[in-house]
Parts: C-alpha cells; structure tokens; sequence
C-alpha cells in the first residue's frame, strides 16, 4: 500500500523511511521547512529520498514561523543543554506543529490516492511532546476518517508508537540505516554538538541499544561526564 | 475570551467576526493565501481586520498548491456553473483543506493563549465538504485537545455548524453586518458574476432569509433563469 513518509532527516524518520521502504510500500518522503534552527537536517532528508530512489518533497512553511511566537526552534533563543527534561524541553516546542505537519501529508497522500501517512514518533518523545502520544495519534487517525469521508481513506502508520528510541536505533541497525546520513543535533552546525538534548538523546539510544554508534560529535566526552555525574 | 476567527473575506466568516465581537471576543481574524482563484476575497477579510479593528493575519500557503493536484479553486480548470451539488462541486475540493487551516489557526491561537479558534462552518457546505460537518468538527476539538494537552486549551467555536446560509444572512443582518464588504464568487472578476455555484448559493440564501440582496451580479438575471427552469 502506497505511503507518503513524514521525514525530517533525523534518526527515527529516516529509519522509518527505509522500514515502509523495505517491505515495498514507500510512495514518497515528504519534508518540512518551518524555519526551524537545525535546517542542515533537510539536507539529511533529501538525501534518504535519493538513496531510497523516491521523490521528496519539501514543502515550505518558512513564512508560518512569524506568525507564532516564543519557540527556540524557530527563534532567536538560546537552545538548552543536557538531557530531554520537562522544563529543558518545554522551549523548543512548536506549538500543534506534529497537527499542522501531518494535515499537510494527509492532504497530499489523498491527493496522490496514497493509502497512509507515516510517521516516526516514539515514546520518547510522549512526556514533553502531547503531539507524539498514542492518544494523540488515534485522536488525529479518527478526525482525518471524518475529513476525508468519500475523498478515499488515507490511514495512519505509526509503527513507532510504543517503541523507546533504542528500540528504533535497533531496528535501523537491523535495516542497514546508514546512521551517518541521519541529523539529530539542535544546533545544525558542521558536526553534531554532542551537548543538546537531541544528541545526549541520540547517544544514550545507541548505548542502550548495544549498537555502537558511528556519529561524530564535537563533545564526545559531555554524555560521559552527564552519565557520571548522575551516578 | 479572546477568540480568533478563521475568516476567507466570504459572507459566512465575516458574518462570524461580526458576531464574535459584538459579543466583545474577537482578538483577530486570520486568512490563508493558498493559491485559491478568488484570491480576491483576501482584500474583503483586510478590510473586515481593518473595519473591526483587530489584527489581520495573511498565512501565506501559496507554496501548498505545487505539492496537491486536480483541484478547480487552485489549478487551472473551468470554474463549474450552477447550483452547488455533488458531481459539480466535486472539482473545488482541495484535499484536506479544512484541517490543514484550523489546525495552523490553533497553533497560533495557543502560541498566543487565545482561548478560542472560530470557523463558519455551515450545514450548506456539508453535503460536498467532509470536513464542514458537525461530527468533523467534534473528532477535529478532540484530536487538538489530545495536541495541545498541557500546553493550554483552545476550544473550536463554531455556532453555526447546524445553521444553513439563509440564518446566516439574516444574523448578519441582525448585526448590521455590510454584505458588500463580503466576496463570494469563485470566479473573483470585478463583480460577483452570478453564475458559479457559490453566486448562486448566495443569491438563494438572501432570497429564503427574505433579506434585499445588495450584491452586484454580472449576470443577475441567471439566478431566476435555473429556477424557473428547476420549476
């Protein structure tokens, strides 16, 4: 069944990408510009979209990011070190941004008479993100059977729900991911920071995967001493 | 409670922004460029922002239409003539529409702690547009109470979800609303031309709301031409 992936060029999507394409089902990778700080992951996405051999689509929301307000991933605030936390976190949220990026890949797989949307969220992502939660995702696959009553049904994949993102680096090894060609870092700069949440996370997956892990960063040595210093 | 209303610049939505600050909630409107043909109607929600003395958000979606296809109000396809029904009105149906402009209204509206989003949704859209009827609208509050879950409630105000156009005619009248500050037409030449099915729908609904129609029409005979021919 034809599937339009929401990819945005990190870890989990990309793994995503080559899971739906593995059992022959990917359509399409479909992208989102929305001004956000870490813009070098789109360069990640466009280039899963080649290896798989399906197009990828950028859709640009660039022009939506002045209309709100208050987020660091969009705005001009410092991005926040250390591990995912409540209170770390709460900054760079976008606010209904999972809402806004999937209403837009519905619209294009009905378009296209694809028949899912798939996306990567995770459980590691459900405390601070309500937009990742199962509940969320059942609540959006029912309001989207009611959208497109008689356009076709376009269903919601997301095989990712109930799993930890170790769980994902597990299936990508197991996929061949090239975990190299994936972006993870806030701070989009040469090399992955290894010190913002999105890195500390993407290194303790791997640890806890038991897959060694291939990135690069440019304070390996900042998960160590966070892990230390947690006892 | 500061409410902001979704407004196209058409006689439902500024009939809407009307009454809701009349009943002293409106904090803005906000309109969506996304490469419609009657563009036109973005000039009449300004001059609503302006009149009412609010804030007038132009979301500019233009880039959306490359990534959908087939649709009349975006492509380049005849404008179908005639009274609204299905087989007709088939071809203005941009996928998805709805969702993908209510749920970007919700972003802004939390990243601004509005307590509201209202949309004109109306029992004459329901037949042809899923996404107008009373059940989307209830799966569309839930799945965004389920988004946004923590980081404030915005609820979906919608009061005429189970009106036909004709109240809304004669609410607007009620409220003193200027009918020819509204654009309906799908055509968006200088006037209203009289003879696409939204001229039509409109003509029919100041006609049962027994309210003297001010619109100007290019063909204003058309209207009583297919209702003499209907019997």
């Amino acid at each position: 069944m034809p599937t339009l992936v929401v990819c945005s060029g990190g870890l989990d999507s990309v793994t995503l990408a080559h899971r739906v394409a593995a059992d022959g089902d990917l359509a399409a990778l479909v992208t989102f510009d929305y001004g956000q700080r870490h813009h070098k992951e789109l360069a990640f996405a466009r280039a899963a979209a080649e290896r798989l051999d399906v197009p990828g689509e950028v859709v640009d929301l660039s022009g939506l990011g002045r209309h709100f307000a208050g987020s660091a991933l969009t705005d001009d605030v410092a991005v926040p070190e250390g591990h995912y936390a409540s209170d770390n976190m709460a900054v760079t949220v976008v606010p209904n941004r999972n809402p806004i990026l999937f209403t837009i890949a519905f619209g294009m797989a009905a378009a296209q008479g694809w028949d899912r949307v798939a996306a990567a969220v995770h459980t590691g992502d459900h405390f601070v993100y309500a937009d990742c939660r199962p509940e969320f995702v059942a609540a959006f696959a029912e309001m989207e059977a009611r959208a497109l009553a008689g356009l076709g049904e376009v269903a919601f994949h997301t095989p990712f729900v109930d799993w930890s993102k170790a769980d994902i680096v597990t299936e990508g090894a197991r996929l061949g991911v090239p975990f190299t060609a994936t972006w993870s870092c806030y701070r989009g700069e040469g090399i992955h920071c290894g010190r913002c949440g999105t890195c500390v996370e993407r290194r303790e997956a791997f640890h806890l995967a038991g897959v060694a892990d291939p990135t690069a960063y440019a304070d390996p040595a900042y998960w160590e001493r966070a892990v230390a210093e947690r006892g």
